[in-house]
């Protein structure tokens, strides 16, 4: 390891990590996306000098970002996936025997050549259920003619490209592409960084107005700024905390995902007990 | 801000942290204590060059050492703190109407002067219901003739002094230190740094043989290894999550626990709700 690499995130306070051999570098139209061997996390993703997932911390990412929205749909059949080029969200969305067709929106290509060439297993490319996209996702929700059971949002920090991803439009156009009993999910930020707040809030007042039901959850993600990790859940009116869906978490978990490493029928309710401090972020 | 500390907690990968000032610097008998400015996070303390705790970020650790417990006990009267000579985890309890008495063993005196000259919000030395003892935590617990309802282990890493509080003996004696109905609570690292794992397995199965009921808890600490801490509740009997605690958890944070910023009666539940790699740690 002879490069140290520091992600600062509030004033001089950031996450360390040593960098071992650069194994992709690539400036795209959007962002530059690198991939570095570490000694503890295996490879790990950045895009734009911000940690997006390694291998050995992203099933937290993936498994909370899609399993809370996925179990708490009766029969969830079709899926969108904003961004999320590494593969993660989607491999764990077909893990559900109901899921029929994933389609992924992707605006940079080369996210997904990272991710297959340097973290082949966080994908399921070849799947025959996904169907793969290279297209600017804020544009393609405002054109859906056939609706999704679950639309995830798996975009980057709100600078640059993913910025439109937290915007009430966009939540508006994400609305009317989902079906009846539709559920989405986003990853919102780190409530300790505070020059994300805003952005934090544009989200869930957004979808407060927009949606019958929305909720803040989270996630103890340790290469992210300050280890804890806000996600937004948002549906047609289903409560994700209802008796019917923990039941079928505890099944679920028991039958078809039973090689998760975070997700589980009890995170489904601890995730969303949020302290006071969390709360208060979004509260109107 | 000059000089860049980091703490590394897993090979390369740590927590960096600009450090303004040192306000305190102190070689003790045991330990190196700390103070620094930080740009962020207020007064920053460190022993043996380890984060301790933060003014900005401190309110985690200690509600969430010491709330679960007090709650969980339906009358504590008298509370002994093991370490905690910063004096937070002391402030937390003597929140609580029914304690009439708390015994804090800090073994180094030094630990309490940095805190009550450089966060001098952190502790509540003054209040009459303190009783500050300047010994070894672990001799202490052999000795106790009247027992307490709650013990609260406050100490530092499981490396120089605090070795002894994560060995089985000392918590026989905790035990034994306990009166009918008691509970103990004690900060027990985290999850994501390997190397404490068998800290933490020699904690959680010592409990797991000497008490009733015990269970592992979580909580986000953002200056803390990877952000996510675990700590021990256990008890002669009492199961923190029945309803009548729930109850009374809520009731508390209605009237005389309006002020905290982490802990609420949904985190009560919450905090229990383990990732499945975190529950693999202390499966026997």
């Amino acid at each position: 390891m002879g490069l140290t690499y520091t992600e600062h995130y509030n004033g001089s306070t950031g996450l360390t990590v040593g960098l071992g051999k650069q194994l992709f570098h690539e400036q795209t139209a959007y962002q530059l996306v690198e991939v570095f061997e570490t000694d503890t996390w295996g490879n790990l993703m950045t895009i734009d000098g911000m940690v997006m997932l390694s291998q050995k911390d992203e099933f937290v990412y993936h498994e909370m970002l899609i399993h809370p929205a996925l179990i708490s749909h009766p029969n969830p059949e079709r899926v969108l996936i904003i961004g999320g080029g590494d593969g993660g969200s989607a491999r764990e969305a077909m893990k559900h025997p109901s899921v029929k067709h994933v389609d992924m929106v992707e605006i940079d290509d080369a996210v997904i050549r990272a991710s297959k060439l340097h973290m082949p297993e966080v994908g399921d490319f070849d799947n025959p259920k996904l169907n793969l996209l290279i297209e600017d996702g804020i544009a393609f929700v405002k054109n859906v003619t056939k609706p999704y059971d679950v639309i995830i949002i798996d975009g980057s920090d709100p600078v640059g490209p993913a910025q439109g991803l937290f915007q009430k439009q966009f939540f508006q156009n994400c609305y009317n592409a989902l079906a009846d009993g539709g559920i989405l999910a986003a990853q919102t930020e780190s409530p300790w960084v505070s020059s994300y707040h805003d952005s934090m809030r544009s989200v869930f007042f957004a979808l407060d107005d927009l949606f019958e039901f929305s909720r803040m959850y989270l996630a103890f993600i340790p290469l992210y700024p300050a280890g804890m990790w806000s996600m937004a859940f948002a549906s047609k009116g289903i409560d994700p905390l209802n008796q019917a869906i923990l039941e079928k978490a505890k099944t679920a978990c028991s039958t078809y995902l039973t090689d998760l490493k975070y997700y589980n029928e009890q995170v489904h309710v601890g995730a969303f007990c949020l302290p006071n401090f969390v709360s208060n972020i979004i509260r109107r």
